[in-house]
């Protein structure tokens, strides 16, 4: 499988990427076969903008190419990767929440995004049983595999990225600014540990700054990569409130560990469980619901290009993958090499069959059967 | 209205509490009519025994006069009062339990019983946050006219009836033992001034010592009389748990406090939550239910010595109430006498109508118009 775009084609993802408004439709209908988004935008002075939002319409009349090429200047500087949505290393679930990005400007290890995800979000001034908790159960999240997403910002983030590494576990965090820049800046050594180990990602192009305005929607991009939503002290409106309810809106699970009613960074946390978000007292209180999200989301309609294995009615990548798993345990670059499929497609259906239970990720990465 | 019934009466229902597993339905038929009871003893020993329980047939062919007699002498001695299943102060929503007791043998007020209800327990070992805790939430039902249910025990309990008699308001403490005992019996001191205030009760005869058999069977007393109950601290796999299993099974609201993941005592009632029970950080969290609550068990059909009063379809006695109440406050005995119902049935309709929203009940137990 060539994952390789043509420059032109990139260019025109990027000018979406800079568009208001685009709807998930036409992102859909333009990654789904290569070469389609150049065809349509060579077109768009033409006919054929009929039913096309009017705002999005007068953007592609005149496209922010001057943005386009800020973005191609940060690629060719060697800032990192940039995944459109017809990339198939682009997250799967982000694919398909109701407001996804045309782009993903990567820096790190886009690999890392193929991760079954779950978020840990909370206060930027937790208490220090939050920052105790947030650790923790990053921790055990990553041990078991599982991918900590977060919005690297001070206090529970900042703890949830750490947790996870040290762990020696991946984690992914998600900026609201551009991917050339790093908010709060205090973070910029956590961010560079991040890069090595993990991925930074961001939806704005290069040299957005840190606008406020951009960090409800960040929180969009946390709760839309992850299974869950996992909420350590938050405040009664607080941000972390919107990731959750992102989360919610997305069909993802919404989870909040309790505390002392006279904490007043519980309340947010009891709101949330008073609304159905499911109260974590332990790990396995994440685990079993992310089992059973596993299956679902494989039991869901995915794009040609990913395929998902499910319980029953293994697809044929799947299939091939298992025929290569041993009860011994494999390395997944081995897997690569035996079944000639990619390093990020392998990793995203090895996922889906850890979660579907045919097999067990070790720590390491590698594989066994069940 | 005369509540009198005769000695005979009294006698067959004394009978009847000292037998095993009397059916509720068998228990409403008996109440149905004055006399039925003592008809039905008095043809017991010729045919109309079919479909009777076995255990329960051989019980009435040879009842347990000697404990009978035990009570009349307790009542005689001017113990209490003996509510009968068919007295109509006997609590209503004790009455629709699935296993509702023939008597209740009360020490005390009888009329606390025709308050709505919400039972506070907890651990007999608690935190000193959930000493407060319990304090302060049944402070907080107290002053509101809301009665708090408990019992009697060392902890949460203690604290509960404590926490409503300081705010002035009703307790009513449920034991597990017969009427004449007070177990704990450093409770002894709490038992008699809660005996002024409220009302001591128990489905026990007379000489029944503290069983542990008999405490989790009592929980079922507690949860029954209320309109839901709040756990404030529990281990898991604690007595606290059977009566929110009970309130549960009863149809009744389940309130649980949350509290810190490390903290053993909050572990009973996480798994709560986590079943269902509503998160409770406020006393707000338990009038939204408690309303919902008493609207719903208005709609519900009841006996027609009570009756409840309806936000629409108001019976005849709560528009008799309503035009005696003004928009000044108005004392319960003055409605008593402008109304010619009876206190406990004026009482009991207070209530409905401050839940249904048409009046308000004061501190001092005056009511005004809404």
């Amino acid at each position: 499988m060539d994952d390789a775009i043509s420059a032109h084609e990139l260019s025109c993802w990027l000018a979406l990427a800079h568009a208001p408004g685009v709807p998930p439709s036409m992102l859909a209908a333009l990654a789904a076969a290569p070469g389609t988004i150049t065809s349509w935008f060579d077109n768009l002075r033409g006919p054929g903008l009929a039913g096309i939002d009017p705002g999005l319409s007068r953007y592609l009349a005149a496209p922010d190419w001057s943005g386009v090429e800020s973005d191609l200047r940060w690629l060719d500087a060697g800032g990192g990767t940039i995944l459109t949505f017809a990339d198939p290393r682009f997250p799967e679930l982000l694919r398909n929440i109701p407001d996804p990005p045309p782009v993903l400007y990567v820096r790190g290890r886009a690999e890392a995004l193929a991760s079954p995800q779950v978020a840990v979000v909370g206060s930027r001034n937790p208490s220090p049983d939050g920052v105790r908790q947030a650790r923790q159960f990053a921790g055990e999240l990553a041990r078991l595999g599982i991918g900590v997403t977060s919005g690297l910002a001070l206090g529970i983030d900042t703890q949830a990225h750490v947790g996870a590494m040290d762990a020696g576990g991946v984690t992914i965090a998600v900026q609201g600014c551009g991917p050339d820049q790093v908010y709060p800046r205090r973070n910029t050594g956590l961010a560079e540990r991040i890069i090595e180990r993990g991925a930074v990602v961001s939806e704005f192009g290069a040299g957005m700054p840190p606008l406020s305005a951009n960090f409800p929607r960040r929180n969009r991009i946390i709760s839309g990569m992850s299974l869950g939503t996992l909420v350590v002290e938050a405040a009664r409106r607080s941000g972390s409130l919107i990731t959750a309810g992102y989360a919610a809106t997305q069909g993802r699970e919404v989870f909040a560990v309790p505390g002392s009613i006279k904490n007043p960074l519980a309340q947010g946390c009891h709101q949330l469980i008073k609304q159905g978000a499911k109260l974590v007292a332990g790990i396995d209180d994440i685990l079993e619901e992310i089992r059973e999200l596993g299956v679902r989301a494989a039991a869901e309609p995915v794009m040609a290009s990913q395929g998902q294995c499910k319980r029953e009615g293994l697809d044929e990548r799947c299939r091939l993958l298992l025929d290569n798993i041993g009860f011994g345990p494999v390395a997944m670059d081995e897997l690569v090499d035996q079944t000639g499929l990619a390093a990020g497609i392998t990793a995203s259906l090895l996922s889906s069959l850890e979660l579907s239970g045919h097999i067990e990720i070790l720590p390491g990465g590698r594989v066994v059967r069940r």
